[in-house]
Parts: structure tokens; C-alpha cells; sequence
């Protein structure tokens, strides 16, 4: 349905059109929206300033009624083949470009809504008590991260250093249990004010799109440093994402009842009549060998609930605003979304294809998070990925 | 040793010359130099674009060097009658101006750093454990806040709404804990580089100034969201920052030596060669009465020693970080700064002046927060004020 020659089964189809930030040697970096194997410069076929910011914020201000207008201009660019010459020449192909990361971050909220992360977590730092936390069922947990250190896929995960206890001594060194988090973030384009709580039916009013988060972890930091205020630290060293974000306009298809809950919701919470899970699957590997592929789509809480909870006492929405799911863990062993979980706190190694084992991450070692989820007519739609390398400490 | 005809005991001598953004009617927010009754309208007497932007972030982002420059420049305009003639036309009087946020924030970090409020929480939110957790006195203990509601003082604090525990079931409406947290803010002006520290000794060549800061809490909806992730909705509905930040350079006189610690401390948090404690006297006025007068002194970590933890795992620093210290209480009850403290969780009641009782706050009720410190030859400089009106939930 395209006049573009599309790779058979890409995953950047005309379904899909993820925006992103890129550059080609020597030029400003500026808003794509990936189709194929090549990237459309919107700034050079719109000829419009906002696509040409280095961010998407800008046009993300727009708000949701210019998202569909331009979602729908796009198609019918990518589709009629009366704009085939107009379009051509702003087709660049994508590994020559280089991907920025695409939205100024405002606040970065990480929230912690798989069930089976959250209890497998429970187990390993709250060993004695009941996995989950009284509040799990009631509200979708979360915290604020540090915006400052979201950065794009392939910046180098330099091993953080930092306090951790040794025989029941503080001592500081590199963190010797570096781990990885497979998330999934939502990027808020539209703006809320101050003291309005924005309802679980206005999600997609609010939310553009989807992309892949990794929240590297320094498990041994943050298991001394979080009581009583929570992770610190242990996280703000570097959050990666992927560089393009997903509208949720195309993840119609994805779109799938949330699972069983057996504990009633306040009001605020309730979804039944905003049906926000996805039917994501991501997939986790390790030096190129597939370790884990979490499904997303049993996340107990879905980001319109939290969304509601985190604007709920008033805290006003900005352009810009990513939250993250937490990670994403499914009951099966592979379905784990991080090393701690996979290894069982380090004490039951994963052995990879060469085998090399590992418990946690070593220098040199390379992580990449990809995702896809169902488009129209039985096709895949790809969130690409998220990748970083570990570097030593300095 | 100024021109000007200052009121007498002004905390806004030539000595202090602290910054902020303001507006007269009809013009757009610019960065003014308050100086007596008066503020120094810096766009109009440097006629320089970086003082017309509406924040201060472009003028602290030329870094330390820069800041020294403008003070010399400032104090010599002030001091020396030849510049009267020129200085005096962008004098404005203080009373017509509407003060706005001075800084766009870009991370905003709490700290927790005050021995006698850190004890008197643990022991109410966490009876029969020892009031500090194991870490307190190995690190600062801090945590990621919301910079999008950090707001200038003068902000309406409404009420905000969310879950809380009644008869132990969660149950949805206005928080019924309102409390404040006086505190001292630090804004950053030099960024630094992902992945390299910042020493201690570096702190005055990154922080640009202070201010004041009320971190509005919500202790209903906190005590049963923060475990294990730490404060979320308790604390994200509002942030309240005074309008003037005063520079480092201004703080000579108020520098203390740190209080005696019976802790080793790891060497990246080593103070001795960088005496940071700030002598600031903070007074907490409620319905406009002296409720509480904390002792910033005494606090336990530094902000120099907070700024080296931040950064310890690598995190860089982004012109308009702001972090606060965490709540000041000394050992007495009328140096308390918060609440739940001066009325130890509710059960002992604060008597006001007018014989009205006070447990937390009610709508109506206005909080204010001024502090001084020593200034030059017996004078003290003022940080203004930071206040707010608690308007009912909506």
C-alpha cells in the first residue's frame, strides 16, 4: 500500500511511522519519522521550523488534534504515488544517520507495575516479609528519576562507582552488580495544569507515543542508599531510550484487556473503559544471545492508570515528560526483564550460548532491548531498540 | 559605602546583592539585583540579552568566572556616586514588581540531611527501629523530586487529593496532613560532564546561589505510598522556592565549620578543607506568627558534601539543578521545620498566639519562611521569603 519498496516484513511500515531525532554528517540534527530502511526528514519535506528544533517537543506542544493531521498527511504521502517525486528526495537511508535522543526530557518518572518483577524483588531485598508492599494492588508504585541522565541508545554505560557494603561496611568502588531494567516509557506531549488531574480517559489527549527504556542499575548501590527515600544513585548514572518514539495512533491493533485484578481500584483508577494495555513483547539480549522476552502486556497497572495516579494530587503535566513502566517481568524464568532476577540475586549464573556465564553485567558486555507488538492485517510493528555498552569505571 | 539611601538593618545592603526575575506591568519577566527597596533591573542597566530571557539560567550557564565579574561590576555601580546618574533610572521599587520562578529547574534533588529531623521522622514512621537507618551518617540521603512543580513563592498550595489509610483501607480525598518542610535550596549554575564527579572542592565552582525553599507534604498520602520506592504524591503537588537567590559569593561571613561527626566518612565526602556550612538562622511563621526558628548550622552534611554525592556515580549536572537540603530541625522544639514534628505527628497540638490549635494545616492558613545570615561587619543579609496560602482541595 506504499509506493516505497519496503523490506519484506520490516517493521517500519507505513502502520508504524515512529518519529525520531537524526543527523547526517554535518547537519543540524532535526525530526524524522523512520519508514523502511530510510528515514523522512519532516523538516525538509514539511519545510516547517518546528520539525527542524532537535527535538520533538515543539511539535509534540501541538497536541493531539496535529498529531493526527500530520499522521494522516504522512500516509497519504508514503501511499499516493502522485507525491512519490516530492517525497523521494527527503528519503534518507538509515544507516547513514545518527540518532539523537529525541525529546528534552522534563520529568522522568519510573514507575514498578509487574507483579512478578515486584515480587521477585520483594523476595531478594525484603527477605522475611510478604513480597509485595501493602500499597502494591492499591496504586501503581513510582518514583522520580533524574532527567538529566536519559540518554540515547549507544551512549556508553560507563560502571558507576559508589558506596556499597562489604561485610556490613560501607566501602566505595565500582558497582560490582550492574544490571539492566527492560522498560517501556511514555513520552507526554501534551501539557496539563497545575492542580488538574488528568483522567484515565484523556490518556491518549496526553500521551504521544511509546519507546523503549533501559534504567541500568547499580544493584549494590541502591540496596545500601534506598531506605527510607527510595533509589538514588543507584539509578541516576544514565537511563537509555530508544530513538524512536511510537505513536500511540498506530497501536491500535496492540491495544488488549489488562489482566485480572483481585483487589478493587479507587475511581481514579479505574480503566474498564480505557482498554491500555499492549501487546508488546520485548526481547532482552546479551552480547547478541536472546536471555529474556518479557511480555508487557501483563503489566497489573497500564500507563493511562498511571498517568491518573501521577497527576492525581495536582502535579501538572509539561512536553516532555517520560514515564517509565517499570520493568517488565513475565512468571516465566525467560520472561524476566533484569539480571537480578534472571540470576536469582547472582546466585544461579545464566550460562549464554559461548558459555560465558553471567551473573551480572562485565565490562565490554552489550545489551540491546528491541520490542514488537501487533500491527494491522497480522503485521509487526518494531519499537527498534535499545542498546548500550558497558565501559570500566573511570 | 552606597549611594543609595538604604533603609537601616536592610538585608539588602551591597553586601548581598541577590538575583531573581521580575516583571512592572505590561513588560515581560527579566533578571533584576534586589538592593534595598529596590531591585536593579539588570536587562535595562547592562543592556545585555543574557538579563532578558526570563531566567536566570543563561547568565549562571557562563559559569563561576562570570558571576565574579557582574558582582565587581554591580558593587562598583552601587558604591561608586560617579554611576549614580546612570544606574539610577533602572532602579524599580520592590513593592511594583511581581517576582517570578528565577530559575527554570532542571533536576530537582531533596536531600534528608538534618540529624534531628531525620530522627524525629524515623521515630514516628517507623516505631521500634532505630530513628536513623544504618546509612544516614555513611551518605547523604537524598532522592529525586518533581522539578515541573517547583514554583515561586506566592503559588497557591491547594490542597491536593490521593490515597491515603483509613482504619487501615486506602481511601481517596483531600489530605487531611498537610504540612510544610523549610529548607535551604541550591541552585546550580556550571554543568558538568556525564560520567566525571564533582569534587567537594569544585562545589563553589558549580553552585551559583541559595534560597529558600518549602517542600509542601502530604504526610497521609506519603506514609502510605513511600515504601519501597520512596516520597511520590506527598510531596510532587508543589514545591515553593523564595524569588531571590543569593550568590555563594555574598556567604563569606556565614561560613561555619561543619558539626562534629562521629562517623568516618569515605574520602569523596571529605569536608575538612571546604567549611560549608552556612550559619543561617531560618524562621517559619504561620498565620503570621514565629512558629519555629531552625538552626541551618547544625545540618549534618553539607551542601558541598551533597554535591559530591550527587555526581559520585557519574551523574552530570545541568545549569538549574536546584537540590534542597531536607527539612532543618535543630534539637529543640521551637527549631522544628515541619509540622509533624512541632506537633509530633498530630498529638501535641500548636497553640498560637490568638489561642487557635494547630496540628497540621488548615485552608487559609499562610506559611512563611525568611532566613538570615551574617553578613559583613556585624550586618545580616536577608534571603527574602518564600510563603504560601493553603486554598482548599478542588
Amino acid at each position: 500500500m506504499t509506493w516505497l519498496d519496503l523490506p519484506p516484513d520490516t517493521g517500519f511500515g507505513v502502520a508504524n511511522l515512529p518519529y525520531g531525532v537524526f543527523s547526517t554528517d554535518g547537519t543540524a540534527p532535526r525530526t524524522g519519522v523512520a519508514i523502511g530502511d530510510f528515514v523522512l526528514d519532516l523538516a525538509g519535506a514539511t519545510g516547517e521550523a518546528v520539525h527542524a528544533t532537535g527535538s520533538l517537543n515543539a511539535f509534540l506542544a501541538r497536541g493531539s488534534a496535529e498529531w493526527a493531521r500530520l499522521r494522516r498527511r504522512l500516509t497519504e504521502w508514503l501511499t499516493d504515488p502522485a507525491h512519490r517525486s516530492a517525497v523521494e528526495p527527503h528519503l534518507v537511508p538509515r544507516p547513514a544517520v545518527t540518532m539523537h535522543l529525541p525529546i528534552e526530557v522534563a520529568d522522568y518518572v519510573d514507575f514498578y507495575s509487574s507483579q512478578h518483577h515486584a515480587e521477585n524483588l520483594g523476595r531478594m531485598f525484603r527477605p522475611g516479609s510478604p513480597p509485595l508492599t501493602p500499597n502494591w494492588k492499591h496504586l501503581p508504585i513510582g518514583y522520580h528519576g533524574r532527567a538529566g541522565t536519559v540518554q540515547v541508545s549507544g551512549t556508553p554505560v560507563v560502571r558507576p562507582s559508589g558506596q556499597r557494603l562489604a561485610d556490613g561496611v560501607p566501602v566505595f568502588g565500582p558497582s560490582a552488580r550492574l544490571d539492566i531494567e527492560a522498560e517501556v516509557g511514555f513520552v507526554v506531549g501534551t501539557p496539563s495544569s497545575l492542580g488538574v488531574p488528568v483522567p484515565v480517559s484523556d490518556f491518549a489527549e496526553h500521551v504521544f507515543g511509546v519507546c523503549l527504556v533501559n534504567d541500568w542499575s547499580a544493584r549494590d548501590l541502591q540496596a545500601w542508599e534506598y531506605v527510607p527515600l527510595g533509589p538514588f544513585l543507584g539509578k541516576s548514572f544514565l537511563t537509555s531510550v530508544s530513538p524512536w518514539v511510537v505513536p500511540l495512533a498506530a497501536l491500535d491493533a496492540a491495544r488488549i484487556d489488562p489482566p485480572d485484578r483481585d483487589t478493587d481500584l479507587l475511581p481514579y483508577l479505574d480503566d474498564t473503559k480505557a482498554r491500555w494495555s499492549l501487546d508488546l513483547t520485548l526481547e532482552v539480549r546479551l552480547n547478541g544471545s536472546l536471555v529474556s522476552s518479557p511480555p508487557f502486556g501483563l503489566l497489573y497497572w497500564t500507563a493511562a492508570q498511571q498517568l491518573a495516579h501521577l497527576t492525581i494530587n495536582g502535579a501538572n503535566l509539561r512536553t516532555g515528560d517520560l514515564y517509565a513502566s517499570g520493568t517488565v517481568s513475565g512468571p516465566e524464568r525467560d520472561q524476566r526483564g533484569s539480571l537480578i532476577e534472571l540470576s536469582w540475586g547472582g546466585a544461579e549464573p545464566l550460562t549464554l550460548p559461548d558459555g560465558a556465564t553471567r551473573t551480572f553485567l562485565e565490562d565490554g558486555d552489550v545489551v540491546s532491548i528491541t520490542a514488537t507488538a501487533p500491527g494491522p492485517d497480522g503485521s509487526r510493528l518494531s519499537f527498534g531498540e535499545v542498546l548500550g555498552r558497558v565501559e570500566p569505571a573511570r
